[in-house]
């Protein structure tokens, strides 16, 4: 047994009291209160440990935080969104990876200690946003964990070059390959899963599809992603962002989709949507579909909406999705704890001994009341060290 | 002119600098920054200054704030659920006014000026919690104005004694008289609302049924309460609370359904729900329907959830609901403030000169941003008086 850097002293695990050893980065001791000794003790003073916030959608490069407010512009069509967010991002004087680097230390001050960011990839922007996001990877490394996504926004098949730039920015270093509702934006389902498929397979690289399509439409497309997956042996390796489908179909359809994205292991991503349907999150946890949690827009050109806090995350898809029992309320935890930790590959996600120490601390008796009140954070640590107290960096 | 007791200096109005004279409780000048003196000045330090905010909706003998955890104990029926909460009550050692005294304190310290609650009433409650909320509301007159709407939770009609207990509930001393799913509880659509109108009528106040009842037999009740409410005389003084059905019916049937409302002067209630349907805010505004916003339940036997923050709660409700512009925004900020002053009876509810001094103070450049972020509270004033800051009671 290494040293212990750092005692965790008097803290609550989901109520019971106890002490965590760090030391190397790791939880290496979860011992009763008072039993461990180290050359520094924090007093955890009866605070409730949970494991550090994971994000599992969020788009580093789209926010306006701590810029002057930009006004939403509606668009009714969506390729006409697409476009005015282009022109908005465009406008702004400051470059993108400062803003990405702003709204990190906000959320990290929230307790994200990893994250999966989508950025846009086109034939416009080129590799512009991920060639930012990839360097303020490694200036942030001691505040999260960052996955990247390259995000075909303006569409794969329908967009020219589209499909090559989503490849190259794999080759660029981009973690994940992303998809875009191949019918709703490509009009061609075979032909953008096709692309997106193949670039998996030749990178090794996992999948993530935003699908808005709604209804049977979205239903039709997940068993078309499921049987590609199962087909190529991706099972366990791909998602999808949003599903807003799964929340709309009729009982027989949405059975026969919960049971093949289990059997291909597709996880489902939400945000609990505000207007839009939400995935049925106890039913589909109940059918085996990997349900994960993140914040998609924060405040941004589609939403002037979202801080970026994970717990609150939690709480607004637990009120949304009717989680409402103490056990209901856990699964709301794990939606934005151990669920995303696994879809990013995340080693040993927990509090248990041997785990990577990220972890927050809340005022809460408890796992459920956390979920419910959501309350500030006391203190943010990651890999080992205290990053944050009171909600702001230290 | 009356002297000024205090002036709130340099604060925003909607993004506009402005300083506030205040003087006998009320907003005497609204003049530009620095132009105005008193014997106090407080310094707004450029903050946002926002009209006190009202919980359209609330119930101040449910919550169990400030009380140990109690699960949630969820239960397949209505009558079931209703029932295991007269148990959970029922079990609680302290008070019913010490608890609703709690709740209050939270949620004056988060600018709630003013509320309308609801307290049950049945035959075996009797009148307590009617008795207790009417003390509490004298001892609590500097924080709050509090309106009471007695309510049958475990029915009129269907209910030995229901008729008569809601009656003395009026005849004790509670606002307006309340109703609950005519059709889902009482079973008797007629019934039901002949006794709570003919109560209002003998009494002359208000009526605020709430409404749970889905799709057209929902949409059918709203339709029978606006005719009743115009037969009678009652426009303007009708309120229904939650009405999910509007959220959930075809398009011809909310068209005509909105239409009644707007003629009888219904107005219709909404906390935002969460797997339930929400009524179309922008479409019943659009309609002429007044909207109004509250709590609902804040930790109580329904919903772990909930803490009475209503700028929150203007949050959700504008993100579940989809205002996205700046003048949806603002139609979010109407919710919590303007529209339930109204249907409360409020007299001239707002920041102009001759309002009474209700508001509350947010770091915010103007109102759109307060309900996107739903910012703490720095300041609280009611009638003139400052009651917190930073979120704490003076």
């Amino acid at each position: 047994m290494p040293d212990l850097d750092l005692v965790l002293a008097h803290i609550r695990l989901d109520g019971v009291p106890a002490d965590l050893g760090i030391g190397g980065g790791r939880i290496l001791r979860v011992a009763p209160p008072g039993s461990l000794t180290a050359p520094v003790v924090e007093d955890g003073a009866g605070l409730l440990a949970l494991p550090g916030l994971v994000d599992g959608h969020i788009h580093l490069d789209k926010s306006f935080v701590g810029l002057d407010w930009i006004p939403h512009r509606p668009d009714p069509s969506v390729a006409g969104r697409i476009a005015a967010e282009k022109l908005q991002l465009r406008a702004l004087a400051e470059p993108v990876g400062e803003r990405a680097r702003r709204l990190v230390a906000q959320i990290a001050a929230r307790g994200t200690t990893a994250l999966r960011s989508h950025v846009d990839v086109d034939a416009e922007v080129g590799l512009a946003g991920l060639e930012a996001l990839l360097e303020l990877r490694g200036d942030v490394a001691s505040l999260l964990s960052m996955q990247i996504v390259a995000f075909p926004q303006s569409g794969v098949v329908s967009h020219p070059g589209g499909a090559r730039v989503l490849e190259d920015a794999i080759r660029a270093g981009a973690d994940v390959v992303g998809g875009l509702d191949p019918a709703g934006i490509d009009e061609d389902v075979e032909g953008q899963l096709a692309i997106v498929f193949g670039i998996a397979e030749r990178h090794g690289v996992p999948i993530d599809i935003h699908l808005h399509d709604p209804g049977e439409l979205g239903a039709w497309q997940l068993r078309r992603i499921a049987a590609r997956a199962k087909a190529v042996g991706l099972q366990g390796r791909v998602a999808v962002s949003h599903a807003y489908a799964l929340g709309a179909v009729p009982e027989a359809v949405l059975a026969r989709t919960a049971a093949v994205l289990a059997e291909a292991g597709v996880a489902i991503m939400t945000n609990g949507p505000g207007p839009d349907p939400i995935p049925p999150i106890k039913r589909l946890l109940a059918e085996g579909v990997v349900v994960f949690a993140g914040s998609d827009n924060i405040r941004d050109a589609w939403s002037p909406y979202g801080n970026g806090d994970m717990l609150e995350r939690a709480r607004l898809i637990g009120y949304r999705a009717g989680l409402l029992t103490d056990a209901e309320l856990r699964l709301g935890l794990d939606l934005v704890t151990i669920a995303p930790a696994r879809v990013l590959g995340l080693p040993n996600p927990g509090l248990a001994e041997g785990a990577v120490a990220d972890l927050v601390l809340v005022v809460a008796q408890h796992i459920p009341e956390a979920v419910a009140a959501a309350p500030p954070r006391s203190l943010v640590m990651k890999a080992g060290r205290i990053i944050a107290r009171q909600g702001s960096l230290v």
